[in-house]
């Protein structure tokens, strides 16, 4: 195996930089940290263009390793360090390309997130809807990275198993009409239906922002909005929490 | 107003320490960010101790902060950021005294924690307690300090409204079952219950550790396990994601 033991390779200097949107943006690609969403990325099929491991990694993975032996480097301890944004760093960080296949929309079950910010949120979304078994995740503009490393921890993979699109959510919506799936909206809103009187179907679900939640533009377009009723004294729900009461409701 | 302008003044060294759980507990006291929070503690009659507040948040804030004249500090932005844990501090942080109230374990709606270990799925776990209107929250040995800056932060001052109980589980389950609450544990495991077929009801949902669920010893003393189905290709859900499908399952 190649070995690379200076922080200052230029490799190391390059793939550094995938820590800003800008140069995943231009390189089509990501990193990828831990063993377990690695082999979520193999296991899918995923383009992985370069793997960087500790010798304890070597040793722990090594049958997995060998598929990948002309692209994988043995670096030290400090050099992962150095790629991870975790106090502890995993033994095994990979180059992962962004997945280039054109995903289409079709009938079924969608979650739609105007503006999400939080990569937590945004990741602990697309890890529900994986697990309530939607059909996708539609990322509306302004919402968080779904390659940033945050959201791709609180993923735990999942963008491995259901298609993520980014698209513009009125265009969105238009689509969805047209295929005639309900489109549900989410507001703080009294005046909004009671979420658990509407029948339960394959829907879209249309969740917003932390601070200002979904935009009125959108929650204009929707067939339904809906509401969780808040019984105590606080003022609103996590984003995560609320989509996870909602997407279990319409699928259990 | 007294003014604090250098970030060596011993009071400001000694408030640095609250950042660490041992001397919170030694002090009794911790730090908590933000107007809307410290307007929280306000409200809810907790004993505010010091404030400190920059020259913009004494102008945003001025009558709010006269009741509050003879404990005020005008410090500066940097002796804000030196105390905040935030890229932008919020200009104004508090030192509030621990909640010193004996809290009562009464017959009604609870959830209970074992071994909660993120900071920010122990706080939105209280706060989706408090939305869904729930008695209390239960903290077993191992999870999360509540008044951590980021449980604080992602409770958004729920723990001014609902008891938060730290309390060994197996002495709670012990009180609760006296009291003839249900409890049910929450497992990763399709021969528990599906959730969605035990009656809505008052009850105690036990949830658990991020990697390890529940200890085995709780789950055999609980009145029914449940478990969320996973229809999809994910492994688990997020605990503060399963906590509020559950505390809204059984309240709606």
């Amino acid at each position: 195996m190649k070995e690379i033991q200076s922080n200052k390779n230029p490799l190391i200097k390059t793939l550094k930089k995938l820590h800003q949107k800008k140069y995943r943006d231009q390189q089509n690609q990501y990193l990828l940290e831990g063993f377990h969403l690695v082999e979520e990325a193999h296991k899918s099929g995923a383009e992985i263009q370069i793997i960087l491991v500790s010798e304890r990694g070597q040793k722990e993975w090594g049958n997995f390793l060998t598929d990948y032996e002309s692209i994988c480097y043995l670096v030290s301890e400090s050099i992962l360090k150095e790629l991870s944004d975790q106090p502890t760093p995993q033994g095994i960080i990979a180059v992962v390309a962004k997945d280039k296949r054109q995903q289409q929309l079709k009938k079924g079950a969608w979650i739609l997130l105007d503006r999400v910010q939080d990569p937590g949120n945004v990741g602990t979304i697309i890890r529900t809807a994986d697990a309530a078994g939607y059909d996708g995740v539609i990322l509306g503009d302004g919402s968080a990275d779904i390659y940033s490393t945050k959201v791709l921890r609180s993923m735990q993979g999942s963008n491995f198993h259901l298609p993520v699109i980014t698209m513009n959510l009125v265009v969105a919506i238009h689509e969805l009409k047209k295929m005639a799936v309900p489109i549900y909206g989410t507001e703080l809103n009294k005046a909004a239906k009671q979420f658990d009187k509407v029948p339960k179907t394959n829907a879209a679900i249309l969740v917003g922002n932390e601070g200002q939640g979904v935009s009125k533009e959108l929650l204009a377009l929707t067939d339904q909005n809906l509401y969780i009723p808040i019984f105590g004294q606080a003022e609103s729900l996590n984003v995560g929490v609320a989509a996870g009461i909602l997407l279990y409701y319409f699928k259990v």
